[in-house]
């Protein structure tokens, strides 16, 4: 693959703090890095681009430090890993780069890295002082998730119709961040956590009826679908609609691709999507097209987790989801997606999903 | 998607079976259902297919029968519902099949179906009586999993070339039946149980350069892909080779993807693939690749895994895997197959799986 104006970019800054470091060391000085404080100390809601983002608190890391010296040296070796992966064009998953890394460090019996989160906080401080996401240091994600639409993608010297793939689609990348956009004929995005309801609306051509792209994964919003989702939104403005489960879970998903999240506050310009919507479903819905008898009861994990969001900051103000939070306390009780079935097989694109995008019955 | 000769096939066969009922009612008769006992008292290793299948033991379902009536009911209403999708050639998942089963008896509290599992059962008791697989019956299992080779199929109209996907490939439907192969060029298929796997022989275009396919899933192995691989062994003539983790797990989906498993032992035939290679990671792996610095220690779960496939009857008297098991035991650890990244991100795609194919060095 051809380099791309970030990967040499990520690869310029990952020189430059290599650099500084030598700098450093020639004029005797004690080699240092200096990037943002991670965690909750330093984790703040910034209320105008609404998202969450990192405070301005740094840290020093130094190499002449005992409480330092490994996590500096484990930075500088994994800058390193990532300088040659950019170099020779290839991607590394997470658990490889843990795999270059590990060995022992010479006339000594102490590894370089000896679990996995090591050179994973290793990498995140890459992002923070690169200020490239971990994807342009051609370190990859978890791969997951289905896409269709009437869009058109050049990928890997490849022309990919997102359209004319069959009842599988296309299979989404970990890393998107290549890809390039060369025909996008959608009205909006959505997208939904269960693969099984988007075989439902893949089979019934819901993107085709409704000009929109579909898009799920299963379980997890991978990075790759969350940049991918991004990218549509940002460079061919579309809106894009989360569809998940009447439940603290499902409504968490929404609250992490709106918001953002702790663990990811650092790259919240890349990863957050402030305009997404939520299209269903919602405890409105459970009443309007009588779900109550599919009611599933909350357990305690779900019940500590709507508390939880019921006083997230960027939740607290939000009328609408106080009013949702508390139906769903009152019936103390959650409806699955799936639970729409009931009324057909298609209700869900034929009815359910069409009425509420002409409607603009969604929750911001 | 228009009617295939399985579908008509598996509707005539649920038609068959709701005839005879309508018989046995006019004659006066007790209207009942026969099909194969399920569970373990039934299961056979049998040693000439090399598969798990079902015994001979049979079983009467009886409409007056206290402990009958509501599975008999159940069967029914299930039946119904595949004749509904089969009529108007549209799939649903386990999940929605459930949620249109379940509604309450016409003057009674009672439901048809309480929980998933009734209308689950109620579906395998379908695949036996009909001798159709829930995948014909057009009940869907999960997608997942991706597959990128010098393939060409026809699938819902749509004629995907699995060469031109850019770096995602094509994402494999949970329902691969209806799939036809225009163009086959390859020589062999490496099924991987980790996607970043993956994802690493996509990026090096493995598959290109060794003339062969490869297919992953993330985690468990689904139907849609053991299907696949079924049909590109049976139908192609390719061997398959599974490439999973040196522990006991990864060894385990091999063994479910060759014999089958208990819970499948009905449908043996239609997933069950006996000519399955195993390729590694091999304990001598592990000694040639100098692997034994990646050693995680084997933990209860592990070793009680390793206990029980080394006393399965079709591993009983396998020497090469005794010697394996035994080795792992001796060890006391396990290892990743992302260890080989520690010898170099592509030695995997370069070395390892090059030699291992040329040497023919695989278990059987």
């Amino acid at each position: 693959m051809a380099e791309t104006k970030k990967d040499s970019g990520a690869k310029s800054e990952l020189v430059k703090m290599g650099k500084k470091i030598v700098e450093d060391i020639k004029h005797g000085k004690s080699p240092k890095i200096e990037l943002s404080v991670r965690g909750l100390s330093n984790v703040v809601y910034d209320k105008e681009s609404k998202t969450l983002g990192l405070g301005e608190k740094t840290a020093e890391r130094l190499f002449f430090n005992v409480g330092h010296a490994k996590k500096f040296l484990q930075t500088i070796e994994i800058a390193s890993i990532c300088k040659t992966l950019l170099d020779v064009a290839k991607h590394a998953s997470l658990r490889d780069v843990f795999y270059m890394a590990k060995r022992t460090i010479p006339s000594t019996n102490i590894n370089v890295v000896d679990e996995q989160k090591e050179s994973d906080k290793a990498i995140e401080d890459l992002e923070l002082i690169t200020s490239y996401s971990r994807e342009n240091l051609n370190v990859n994600a978890n791969k997951m998730g289905s896409v269709a639409g009437k869009v058109v993608v050049e990928d890997s010297g490849d022309t990919i119709d997102w359209s004319k793939l069959g009842s599988g689609g296309w299979s989404i990348p970990s890393n998107v961040e290549n890809i390039k956009f060369k025909k996008v004929n959608a009205k909006y995005v959505i997208y939904m956590e269960k693969a099984a309801v988007w075989e439902r609306l893949h089979e019934d051509r819901f993107w085709e009826k409704q000009n929109c792209i579909i898009m799920s994964s299963q379980g997890q919003t991978t990075r790759g679908i969350r940049r991918l989702l991004q990218r549509l939104c940002t460079e061919h403005k579309l809106p894009i609609y989360v569809l998940a489960d009447n439940d603290p879970w499902g409504w968490y998903i929404y609250s992490v691709l709106k918001f953002g999240s702790i663990s990811l506050a650092h790259m919240a310009e890349e990863m957050a999507i402030p305009s997404v919507k939520f299209i269903g479903i919602t405890c409105d819905d459970v009443i309007n097209y009588d779900l109550k008898r599919h009611f599933i009861k909350l357990n305690d994990q779900d019940i500590s987790r709507l508390k939880q969001m019921q006083n997230y900051d960027w939740f607290t103000k939000n009328k609408a989801w106080q009013r949702q939070f508390k139906m769903m306390k009152d019936f103390g009780a959650k409806v699955e997606i799936q639970s729409l079935s009931s009324k057909g097989i298609s209700f869900i694109s034929e009815k359910y999903l069409p009425d509420k995008v002409r409607k603009q019955d969604w929750l911001d």
